[in-house]
């Protein structure tokens, strides 16, 4: 189901633009380029509509928010959408603090997302007003679980519908949704969580995903098998002494070697 | 004698607010998750004390400053203060320029530091004045050595007790000092500094480990026999063609794997 | 020919300060203590000349450019020429947007560089006024191949002569050039390009071989061999599920242990 989106992305390159946090930069460019598409980081509003016109996706994520940057990420929304680019909003840390939660707001009146990618107390943030984000973390309180799954997968939908953007929401169980369908994937390893930043880089993945497959919103869900299988396949490699900073050069490795084989024969989607 | 402190930071999962450099602000966030705790970056001046608010400890490193991120630095250490939270600074690079050893001065003048570490050069530079730090590295002339020992930790006792602050002087031998008692530190490896960022990554997980232990000084020598530590196990692991890049990462998953059982078996600490 | 250009870098420790971007500077960092140099980073305008002073060369790369950090460039840059230190501009993304294109215009018409390291779409970009570049990557339009080599010597060598400057122009193969001769180095791997920065850690490793090698403009050719080199011993030592993570910390570990005996008997470099 999923093999054209993968083998895509690795035929048409996509050159993504990030505007995104200084803390995980170097591994969203190496997750992107592990796909087999190209990443470039600018966030200075002079150049961002330039550097997004020669681009086909925008990745803006709030993960290290400075004023400017914020200016960048308005200049550079409204080129990519003109252009008819695939758009995505990473809200690292809606909930966490006013300026955070008003700038995804703010972008999201401004601009009209393909998808928006968080953790579950960032989405709840966006769509409900909540405030329970532990830092970038997800509040244990708020996670999708077996038991509250249908009412989660409802919601997602509702948040979809209301935003006009495919929503993906990423922890234990990653639900992937747009206003009629969601997408419940179970990949992925708890210890994917010791690492900082495997959503930034997720998202990253996801803008090529949804860049070298447009208009097609299951590519957004095949990003998110991808990575978990990733974090699947990398485990597997992991061997006596090696922790989170291996796992997660691993992680990357296993992107790198991921075929459409392997995300078919590994994804575990579940149609809702 | 130490594994309360390292079982506080897995158990409590310490929020740890990080105002630091571009360069090494991966490597502090995955230390940081190894130990237990969790990590967020954020320097924009108007969101820093909304961020420290929802932590546990505030890590301010000057390794590449800006005019905005001193304004944060001050912004968040001062709510960090009137919330008790441990507080430390990390004056990379104090004593190389006028810029740097002028902010360290001002942020201790306003701020009460839990602790500060450094290596001896720039502790050297914000206590005595002197300007002789090599870059962001201690000047060889300037170091601890088994010879001037006793002198140094008479130097540690009055630096701490001059400042207020748990004073950590780390390198070939480290040195956690208060006014009364000074823990001589003898774990680590010389290739350590061989890589970049060890001495910002120890301030994050020192940062951690005092948050988890308010009002222990101990627990800041407890960090850094633990990234001693780890450094000696990363060796280790080490095998034929593996250089600092890898030794970073092994580092890291050390102190992933790392127990109190460990610590208390493998730490080399002298009470003086 | 080559030994006694990494013996200088391993024996002087040149101190490379650098003003660059943040998705690779921790690379470029490890890259630096790597060959046995030290690296700092500095972008704010009110210190960067203070930082230069200590310093023995100044690498000044593009990747992530903002207004103030343009403004540290002059500034750093002026102040190295008066103290005659080794000056590198790496023109990273010149001709993808206006802004990267003018401010590379405007340091090599204010400053004078002792070398100039790009792919060859930025080396057009700056020499022919071409915007060809592909984000961050040469156009495969633009390559350097065995059917235009004599062409593309002669482009080299008249950039070298009109800027006064080194030119270096990396990819499959890489030319050296100064006015009268340029240096054909074919070391390296294809797969350098699925990692982000090889060239940033280049740029920086370059700057510490001209800061330990003043005047050689060979020095030059020899840090391209070195990180050349670099990438086929590390692909000798990548293993089943290795991919692009880590193959980056592999090339830095290679460059950790190579010799100049290595360098002398594994560089293939043709003087044209």
């Amino acid at each position: 189901m999923l093999e054209s989106y993968l083998d895509n992305v690795r035929e048409n390159a996509p050159l993504v633009h990030n505007i995104t946090n200084y803390v995980t930069a170097n591994d969203v460019a190496n997750a992107i380029l592990a796909v087999g598409a190209s990443p470039i980081m600018s966030d200075e509003p002079e150049e961002v509509a330039d550097i997004t016109r020669i681009c086909d996706g925008l990745n803006i994520n709030i993960g290290t928010l400075h004023k400017q940057s914020i200016r960048a990420m308005h200049l550079a929304g409204k080129r990519a959408m003109e252009l008819g680019h695939a758009l995505l909003l990473d809200p690292v840390g809606a909930g966490a603090s006013k300026l955070r939660t008003e700038t995804a707001a703010a972008l999201m009146e401004e601009l009209h997302f393909t998808a928006i990618r968080g953790n579950i107390s960032e989405i709840k943030a966006l769509c409900l007003g909540s405030t329970t984000t532990k830092g970038v973390d997800a509040d244990a309180a708020d996670a999708v679980t077996e038991a509250n799954l249908a009412d989660m997968i409802e919601f997602a939908k509702s948040c979809a519908q209301s935003c006009g953007s495919v929503i993906a929401i990423t922890g234990a169980i990653d639900l992937v949704a747009d206003a009629e369908v969601c997408y419940v994937i179970r990949n992925g390893r708890k210890e994917m969580s010791s690492i900082t930043g495997t959503g930034c880089q997720l998202s990253g993945v996801m803008t090529a995903f949804l860049a070298a497959n447009p208009g097609h919103a299951l590519a957004a869900a095949a990003a998110v098998a991808a990575m978990g299988l990733a974090g699947e396949i990398a485990m597997e490699y992991m061997t006596d002494g090696d922790g989170n900073a291996t796992y997660r050069n691993r992680i990357i490795d296993a992107l790198y070697h991921i075929t459409a084989e392997h995300l078919n024969r590994g994804e575990r989607i579940e149609i809702r």
